[in-house]
Parts: C-alpha cells; structure tokens; sequence
C-alpha cells in the first residue's frame, strides 16, 4: 500500500506540500478508512512548526478524520465495508493498564499512541495523520459517524468536540451550574453548545466587545468582556465551572475569583506554565479547585458523536481545498477562522 | 467584664506581653467560656509580625481554645455551665447564605467573622482570641470536647486538626487510596494520622534523611525523600492524593508527577503565588487536579474532635507557659516544636 497521497511539512518551515507515504497492511483488528474530511487543529500548526519540540519530519498531520470503511481485518468485528467512521488523536495504546481498562486510553499508563507523529507499538514507524486518502487503524480507536450527522462539520467532534465534552461530564455539569467558557475558537464554540445542552446556564468571556453578539449565536446567555473590571468584579464568587479553551499563558487569578466556592476551573487549552503566577489563596480561602482534562477516551468520544446526533449540535466549519492548506494555517495564526478548518479530501484525491 | 488578662502584640516589632482585654457581656446565644489551653499555631506569628498585612493592633491570638463553660445567654441551648468545650479559627458568620446553610461557615459569602483580628459583625469591636483568660462566642461557633480526650492535646485539633481533616474527609479519601503528606510539622503530622485512621496508605514527603525515623512514628507506611531525584521518579504516576501543608513557596511540579491520572494535589498551608510556575501540562496530560481548602465548618469542627475519640488520635504537644511565648515563637521560626506548643492557661491566670 505504498504512495498513497498526502500532505507533509517535511522541515519546520517547509510549509504544507504534496507527499507520498506508505500505509500498512491491515493487522487482524485493523480497519482501512477512505477519507472523505479531516478537521484542521491548531495542534496540526504546533506540530508541523515543531511549536512544542520534538516533531518528527516529514509530519502529516491531522486528526479530527471522517471517511469509509473499505477493508476489514480478519479479526476485525465493529465495522464492515462502507460504514461512515470516524478516528480522532489517538490510533492505539497499551489497552491493558488500569487507564485503558476505564475507557481512559488517553492517560494509557504506557502512553497512548497518537494519531500523528508517534510511534507505532509494533512495528516503531512514526504515525501519519489524516490529511492523506486513507488511513489504516485497529477498530478499537475508530469511531461510528451516526447518520443525522453530516460527516464533514462531525470531523472536528473528533477532537474540539472531545475536548470539551468529556470534562463538562466527568465533572458532572449539568441543570442549576452557571459555566463560564474562557476563548471562543474551535473548542470554546463547542463548549458552549454542550454546556447549553447539559442544561446549564452559559456565559462566554471575552476579551472584546465586537465578538458579544457571534457569543449570543452560539447560544450563551451572557456574555462577560473579562478586560471589564466592574463586569469581572460583578461576577466575583458566582460561577460553578469555568471551561478554559485559551491555549496561551493567561492570567488565571481575575477567572478564579469569578468562582463560587467550591468552583472548579478546567484547562483544556493550556500545556505551558500558568504564568502570572496562580494565587495558591484563591484556591485555599473558597476549596477551589484548577483541573486538567486531555481529549477524551474511546467510548466517551463515541458518546458525544451520539450526543451531538440527538441534541443536533454540530461544529461551525469552513471547507477547504487541501492545496489551500498553507493559506489556511496563516489565516489560523490570525484567529481568522469559524470555527474550524475542515479540508474536503476530495481536493486531494482529485489532485 | 473588662480588665481580663491576655497576652498581646501592640506593634509588629512589639512582641508578646501581658495586656488588659474587654469582654463583651453576653448576648442571648452567646456562651462564657474560661480558658484552660490555647494552641499556638503559625498563624498566630503571623498575625502579630503583620506579615499578611492588615493586622489590627494590640493583636491577642490564639484560635485553639480549649475551656469551661461558666456562663450561658438566655437563648444558648446548647451547652451548660461546666461543659468542656473548644472554639477553633471563627466566632461568627452571616448564617444564613449557602455556604452557611452548609455548615461550610468557613466558605461565609458575607465572610466569616475570625477569632481574632476580625471586626464583630454587631458592634464592629475587634475580635481577641484565645491567649486570655476568657472569652464570650456565640454557641454556633462552640464545639465539644469529648471526654476521651486529653483537652490540652484537644486543642490543636481546632485548627491544626480539622485543616488537614476536612479535605481528606472532602475527596473521599479512604481504604485503597495512595496518600502522600508533604510538610511534617503541626498540620502534616495530624495529616498523617488522619489518612492512616481513613484507611489510606500514606507515604509522607520530607527533604532530609534525619526525619525518617520520626515519620516511621507518625504511623507514615512509607517515606519519601523529596530531594532524591531517584526517589521522585520511582513515585511517578502512582499516588491519589497529595495533602500539601507546607506554607511557603515550593515547586509543585515535581509533586503532580508523583499523581496518578484523576489524583489530586490539596494545598492547604500556602496562601502566597504558586511559584516557580505550575505546569499547566501536568494537570492536562492526566486530567490531574490541585484544589484548596481551608480549615473546615462548625460540624466537621465537632466530628474530627468525635473522630480522634474514636481513633484515639492526638496531637503530639509540648507545653507552654504564657509568659515563655516570645521564646516559643523563636523557636516555631526555627522549626523546633514536636508539633504544636499549647499554652496552659493558669500560667496566665496565676501570673
């Protein structure tokens, strides 16, 4: 299965450019996908840029992938030919620690294996994403794509939707919670619309008054301009939860004040030192609490495709011709997107 | 009720010396209460040094009160004359919010009313707390000390005990739970004894070989050295909770690795900046979480003096002569108390 088409920065400044990889031969849980739409995620960028260290040239990113089934491993028995599916971060993990026995298998005590630029448990190839015509996975970390859902604005449920999904219902969010949802890109759009869906009462911070009415499009019933101090102040001790999607140092001290006692704040964005530094007595004088939380697992990222079905949620996208990558990465740089990048595949296997 | 003997701080650079109180005359849910030990905790230097800012002079510390009723208001219904009771870090709160409601009168969305340095909600005098021969609180803010207990080793149970009590009651903390207490002075030692007596396994953190021995006799299952880079590594991932009493600055960072996914990092001594910066990775990567807390309600306050009956828990004292608090104090400084120094009250009384 050599030369199959795709994208690749093959450096980190070599911008996005055609290139051929090989795809496995299908392993006795594998499934071969046909990919119809992948996601574009700001991690895609990171990667591709070597933002974080340690990328693995040539990357092909992507990992928000929807497409068919086209072939089947002789163990394989989730799928069959032709089933809308769809595969997010991770494409394996050690599937045997007491994380993986949980449906947990992004914290894989053997370190899950993500969907690009990992190394493959058993043979140690590095991983290709989805910006490719096919992909070959074990069906453990594929998922089923339900037909209300139009395949190419479920791609980003994938990850953005994951994202925000799994901590709004490992920490229980639900009717009576007021949540606030800090940023308002790929991930805080979805967060609001689950927030909303879990019976929440939502309310988007932002830093400028120009994006008040788009946070009211996507459902918020407040909206809070955090640069504001009389609107920051005013919020002082009230809130239950706050979704944090910013992926940039912030200032975390004004948000937690905006948290009732017992309050949690959730990072899903953020991965680099919480600098100003965390005022360890906000947490202490009100038993606050900073959380983490990374994707989700496998069954979990099932159920939100299912929960977005039967609440009609789906992600707001802009489609994109794979050639226009580039264009689209500078235009991501700007915060120029709504709200997510969803490259048609089309556009590839026609080039 | 004036002239009642106490021991003040007029000035920050004062130190302690004898000093004439007033006490309220009683209202009608208040209870007069004759002192007979007073804990000395690290906040009582503190308050008197001013190092938190805002002390309001003369300064009478002490919020680990251990004595007899010898009075009742009309309204109190709880206690009679001769009853051994204690009153820990508050005398007041607004009653009536949430937190409240909850019995979380610590979390008072009006804020709660301290022992001493804090102004009396009714007629807007300073608070003085336990280094005097008497004080007058409202029944609500007034516990029982079981007659199990040694009432001079009760005392530190009121603020010592019930801070590291209250989380690990808080999170659940039990039977099958890996439990790490950094910090082995006056909080970390009751911590120690509180995780052994839920039912945890509990390993405690210290920087230096000499204090082994000395955790061994704490009841500690296991002993970490935290300068060990070796010893932290093989720690990595593996425990549930972390009871963080230290309460200056410290690195957290190579703590969160030492949890597992979902553990969770309780600060309950440090109320300046988390600095050098928290990795926002480490909570993200295992969905990890750092929460604060702070001392505990009115009936958790009764149940860790009924728990510690119970287990026959105690916290480790020496005891103190009013007139010898400035050494104390210079000693506390340097760390030298095996845990908590208690005043016994009739060196103040005889004096």
């Amino acid at each position: 299965m050599a030369n199959i088409k795709a994208y690749a920065a093959t450096a980190p400044d070599s911008g996005m450019a055609p290139f051929a990889i090989d795809r496995r031969e299908l392993r006795a849980d594998d499934i071969s996908i046909d990919i119809d739409y992948c996601g574009v995620c700001h991690s895609d960028l990171h990667t591709v840029e070597n933002d974080w260290g340690g990328s693995k040239y040539p990357v092909v990113p992507g990992h928000e992938i929807v497409g068919r089934v086209t072939a089947v491993g002789p163990a394989a028995t989730r799928y069959k030919e032709g089933d809308l599916v769809g595969v997010g971060c991770m494409v394996d993990s050690c599937r045997i620690c007491q994380a993986c026995e949980s449906g947990l298998e992004q914290y894989c005590l053997g370190g899950a294996t993500m969907t690009y630029g990992s190394l493959d448990r058993h043979d140690g190839t590095v991983t290709h994403g989805g910006y490719s015509e096919r992909i070959v996975v074990s069906e453990r970390f594929v998922v089923r794509i339900p037909e209300q859902l139009d395949p190419a604005s479920a791609a980003p449920l994938l990850c953005a939707g994951i994202t925000t999904y799994s901590p709004l219902r490992h920490f229980n969010v639900g009717k009576g919670h007021k949540v606030g949802v800090l940023g308002m890109g790929g991930l805080g759009h979805m967060g609001v619309k689950f927030a909303k869906a879990l019976g929440a009462e939502v309310t988007i911070f932002t830093r400028s008054e120009a994006k008040v009415s788009e946070a009211r499009k996507h459902g918020a019933d407040h909206v809070i301009i955090s640069t504001d101090k009389a609107q920051m102040k005013a919020a002082s001790d009230s809130f239950d939860f706050l979704l944090d999607t910013i992926p940039v140092a912030h200032d975390l001290n004004p948000y937690l004040k905006c948290l009732r006692y017992d309050g949690t704040h959730i990072l899903v964005g953020l991965l680099t030192p919480v600098e100003p530094a965390l005022q360890a007595g906000l947490l202490v004088t009100r038993r606050r609490v900073v959380a983490g939380s990374l994707i989700g697992g496998m069954p979990e990222t099932q159920e939100v495709l299912d929960f977005c079905a039967e609440h009609e949620i789906a992600c707001d996208i802009e489609m994109l011709d794979i050639h226009n990558i580039n264009e689209a990465y500078a235009r991501m740089k700007k915060g120029d997107v709504k709200y997510r990048f969803v490259i048609d595949m089309k556009s590839l296997k026609n080039s």
